[in-house]
């Protein structure tokens, strides 16, 4: 049994991502209200492990995580790419016609834009959390009331899907990183290969100075699957670069490091893990 | 006199960067509800200009606005980078002791986490748009109600500021982009200095191809302000990339788009500008 902490409530996409990596009934979930609570949470318990969101296909990076995890002295254990569906759910024994008000997060009530248009007469209201408010309606016997959850909450709560699939955007993935410390690390991801590896960097805003280092990185067959730049505020020529890169031999991605580190500032390796499935 | 598209209503963020590039006295604004609105509306009216929210220095970037763009035919104009600064504002003559809700957009109440945290008494209520909940709390004057809003929204509306600058990372800045067709281009950023470029384009997943594009530019002394991949969902094995450069030579950046552009594939570029001031 694993003790996952998660952002959000049983029946969120956190939990549904957290059961695709380690089987539904080896977990432990232990559910936090804020992404910063689920960072202290677990440098407080060090036989916890968490489940962050990190990248959105429609909505992009969640710069706010990355920022947790490089101030953290958290480890990336795993990943794993969640397909995002979103229903219409609400109490049994009512139909679309019947439904007042949506109660739902900004970014799903975002991503079910086209839905919600074809449908006037419903009201949408912002609120804190998805699952949350699949739970809140459920509890009240809210009628009149919908949420925008995924099958599974639905399932749990006792809802009804009133219509299925309801995001604008069919290509709509989520990535998490599965995080704790090195000792959860090598106890849960031990005898995964690692395949992949996330790096932070910080570089100097000269002419070709990234060049150089994807070049580098080349000469040694690492693959770059993502890179993000950020400026860093206050230090106006400073630029810090978020890198995941692919790899089939291990010690040849540590050369590559050794190689790239003098060119570099304050790199710090997130993670070395194994590449995550992706759950349709 | 310039009509401009802002997405939200008078006293929001974008009015005030549309100020900041235009002048207050130049232009008629138009809100629209949403991004998505803005670009059709634009496509409509080819003698209006927008103002698009991009990227935030906490938030990261807004990906949908740079989907609506590519989508496009529309180019950039230019470019302001605004420091957000959020207030709590509310009907005059209270104190924070008499507020008892607050009133804004999920990425509001966000950014100003410890403020509110520190205030628990405070109950928070996410809404669709900062300003307006400014603007509604003002026309019902509604007590014990507060708002979000930046110092001239609280003008404009009549309201108290009751804390100032409650953001908690200072360094808040979101770059908003001015576009329009080419013809706005030309007439209204004709004789600023174009020294900086949008582009995107995607290449395919081997290793060093994206190196080769880089050094390609530096070797042309064209230096990379900003890039980030993005995989394009159902090509599993092709990236796509927006990256923002900056030059001293306009014909030699010209030069070195001939040079990349044979290894690159659906190069557009977004629009090539004057870089944008900072209002601190």
């Amino acid at each position: 049994m694993v003790k996952v902490a998660i952002q959000g409530i049983a029946g969120s996409f956190h939990d549904i991502a957290a059961q695709c990596y380690f089987g539904k009934e080896n977990i432990e979930l232990v559910p936090c209200t804020t992404f910063k609570d689920l960072f202290a949470c677990l440098t407080e318990n060090a036989s916890m492990v968490g489940i962050v969101a990190i990248e959105n296909t429609i909505a992009g990076s969640l710069l706010p995580n990355y920022n947790l995890l490089r101030e953290s002295r958290l480890t990336i254990i795993g990943e794993h790419k969640l397909r995002i569906r979103h229903n219409l759910v609400a109490m049994p024994g009512q139909t679309i016609d019947d439904i007042k008000e949506v109660h739902s997060h900004y970014m799903a009530l975002l991503q079910c834009e086209e839905f919600l248009a074809a449908h006037p007469h419903i009201k949408h209201v912002e609120a804190e959390d998805t699952a949350a408010e699949g739970l809140r309606i459920s509890e009240e016997k809210a009628m009149g009331q919908a949420a925008i959850c995924s099958k599974y909450a639905a399932e749990l709560f006792g809802l009804e899907i009133l219509a299925k699939g309801i995001e604008t955007n069919k290509h709509n993935f989520t990535r998490f990183l599965i995080i704790g410390n090195e000792i959860m690390r090598d106890k849960l991801a031990g005898d995964r290969e690692k395949n992949k590896a996330s790096l932070v960097f910080s570089l100097p805003h000269e002419e070709g100075s990234l060049s150089k280092i994807l070049t580098i990185l080349s000469f040694y067959n690492i693959n770059l699957t993502k890179i993000q730049s950020l400026p860093v505020v206050g230090h106006e020529w400073e630029y810090l670069f978020y890198i995941d890169v692919k790899f089939n031999d291990f010690v040849r991605y540590r050369q590559s490091l050794d190689a790239i580190i003098p060119l570099t500032k304050k790199l710090r390796i997130l993670g070395e893990y194994a590449e995550g499935e992706q759950t349709i």
